[in-house]
Parts: C-alpha cells; structure tokens; sequence
C-alpha cells in the first residue's frame, strides 16, 4: 500500500489519510511529490488516469484518490482499527462533519493555508470568522453527543479527526480565536505522537511556497 | 424518515438523496424549502445547529446534512438496498467518484446551474469543457471497470449515479457534447420513473430564479 502525498508543511489534504493510518498503526510506504518543484505528480496523475492531484493511495493494483474515500476504504478494510466510531448515530454525524469539511470552510481554507512553519497573528476576514463560528458549533454539537469518553470529535481519534487535523495548524499558525472545547481538541490533535512526526519532517524540508509562507 | 429539499427545477444537491431514496424504495416524507423565496430554510438551519443548506435528512431525532453522508447514512442502514455496489474495490471507486463530485467540477456547476425547465445550445468555456473532459475519463473508467451488467457506473444504480445525477440534466439542459458512454448513462438516468416524477415536478414549480433561467 502506498500513499502518494506532497509537502508535509503545506498539504492539508495529504495529512488526513496519513495521521489516520499512522494512528490506526495501518503501515504503508510513502511518497513524497513536491508538485510546485517538479511534475512527478502530473505524470504520475496523468499515468494513473486521475486528477493530478494528493493524495492518492495505490493498493492492490488499484488507486483510490479524494482524501474521504480514501477514508472510508481504510474503514472499511480494517474494521478493528475503529477508524469510524462504532455507534450508528455517532458515525452519522462523524460523516457529516467530515463531509462538510471536503466541500467546505472555503474561506479558512483560502485564507489560511496550512504551513506548519508559521507562527503568526492574522486577523480573521469576516468569512473566516463565520467559518470559525461554524467550527465552534460543530465542537459543541459533538461535545453534547452521547460518545465514549477520549480526548476527540467521538472520543477515540476517528476520521472526523483525520478531515479536521490540517485546521488545528491552521489555527495555531495564525493564532486564530477558538472555542474551549476547539482548543482542548486541538492540543489533542497536536500531542499526537504521529503529529509530532509530521512537524519534525514539516520543519525539515527545504521547499518554500512563497505565496504560502507570505499569508498572515 | 423527512427529507429536507429545495426547488426540484433548480437544487441539483436536493436531487442526489432524493432520487437514491427513490430508486431504492426508501419511504420518506419529502419538505420542500424554496430558501429564495422565503426564510424557512435559514430558520430550521438555526433550530436544528446545522448550516441552512439542503439536503438535511430528520430521522430518529437526529438530523443529518451533508448529501454524501446522507448518501453514506441511507447505504449503511437499508444494506440491501445495494445503494454501494457489493464489490470492495468497485465501492471504493464509486466513492471516489462520488467523493471527486461532492468537492469538485466546479466550473461545470458555476457555470451550468441545474435547470430542468433549460433547453439551450451553450458553448462551454475552457473550464467547463475541462470538466467535461474528466467526466469522459472516469466513466471510461467504470466502463473497464469489472462490474456486473446494467445501464449505471457500477451496473445496478447506486450512490455514485445518485451523485452524479445532476450532471445528467446540466449536460441535456444546454446542449453539452458528452463521450458515448456519458451519453448511454444519462439516458438510463432520465428514464427512470422517479426521474420523470422530479421531472414532472419541477416543470409544475412556479418558482423562478431569473439569475439561473437567464444562464446559457
């Protein structure tokens, strides 16, 4: 199994299914393709017959692509890892959240661009605060939901945790306001011994995207 | 079971839970939200803790948003109803489809609203027509796939038909040049009886949306 992945400082779809695999123990070989410094992931999209685009997971003869389905598939084929809670209702609503973030929170993403590197102050636009907002009810919804007791969205990490991760270096980069229940889960999120290994390498790479590193 | 939807003429997410539940023979009582036309959308948005969007989904006291998880909800709870093609690796590329719809083709919806009522002739910009290039790509892709007989992506129709269904009258409605085998699926997806009832519905909606009729 491999996954296919770019910058670990600045690509936000490429964490979701890898902190999900790393932390359900699910090993696989990685692949780094810095697409803004060479055209690996051009030709390897091109090869494959999918969108030029991260992640994507090749398995079995088979490449899954779109970090949700890729999701589901790592659910789906190791059911023991508890990657989608085992409540029906708690799964509903883990599915929910997690399919609003794959469509949504446009402006946090646009104006927040993930960078593990930075450590800024930005004032929020105002369609940023309202996806802060957003965010703030979401935490609550699942704060008020009947679930295991844990330190995530439905107690143990699951893929919820997974489609939310990048905005916790959103956050944290820019210093962006949250709420309690925001804050707990995001230092949550960032003690992950998995996270840590993420940021060592994050810090250690030597590609810059300049538009990103300016944001803030 | 309470279905949440808005215009049949023009809610292309509206249409994607509605015509799975449909084919399927799921059982719901369906209320329609014209949200330009009034506040009831916002409202119930607001009582319910959830963005003011359809699709939303009322069921056990619960409420679920987000077409792709509803999609994802009803497969889970009616299994045989076979809304995911039984086959691991043909679900998992049904998904990814289905996941590649719910965050992508943005120019194809910007720049073709769904519009039942539409007949026009539309010369697609280059991105629209990127789009559509894509779309022959992966349903050459489910035409090499190893799937059993029938006129939808994975054979029987399933979730991934249900995401994709709006394309089916965006592409009729202004006239888009579609692959062959788009074309063979399209007309499987308007044939359908559940297709001819929305159909029948939304040319009877007195409704109108000028920004979106004057498209094209």
């Amino acid at each position: 199994m491999r996954l296919h992945i770019a910058y670990k400082n600045y690509s936000s779809w490429s964490l979701r299914p890898w902190i999900a695999m790393k932390v359900a123990g699910i090993e696989f070989e990685e692949n780094l393709l810095p697409f803004a410094h060479g055209d690996e992931l051009a030709k390897l999209g091109a090869r494959l017959g999918v969108p030029a685009k991260v992640p994507m997971l090749e398995v079995d003869g088979r490449v899954l692509w779109e970090s949700l389905a890729i999701l589901e598939y790592l659910a789906e084929r190791y059911p023991e890892r508890g990657l989608w809670p085992a409540d029906a209702g708690l799964r509903a609503l883990a599915r929910c959240a997690a399919a609003e973030m794959h469509s949504g929170f446009t402006a946090l993403r646009t104006n927040c661009p993930m960078n593990c590197r930075a450590s800024k102050q930005m004032t929020p636009s105002a369609a940023v605060e309202a996806d802060l907002r957003r965010l703030a009810e979401l935490w609550a919804r699942f704060e008020a939901a009947d679930k295991p007791t844990g330190d995530f969205l439905c107690g143990a990490f699951s893929n919820v945790d997974a489609m939310y991760a990048p905005v916790m270096w959103r956050v944290r980069g820019y210093g962006l306001a949250v709420s309690p229940a925001f804050a707990r889960w995001a230092e949550a999120v960032y003690a992950l011994p998995a996270m840590r290994e993420w940021e060592a390498a994050a810090q250690a790479e030597s590609w810059t995207m300049p538009e990103y590193d300016a944001v803030g």
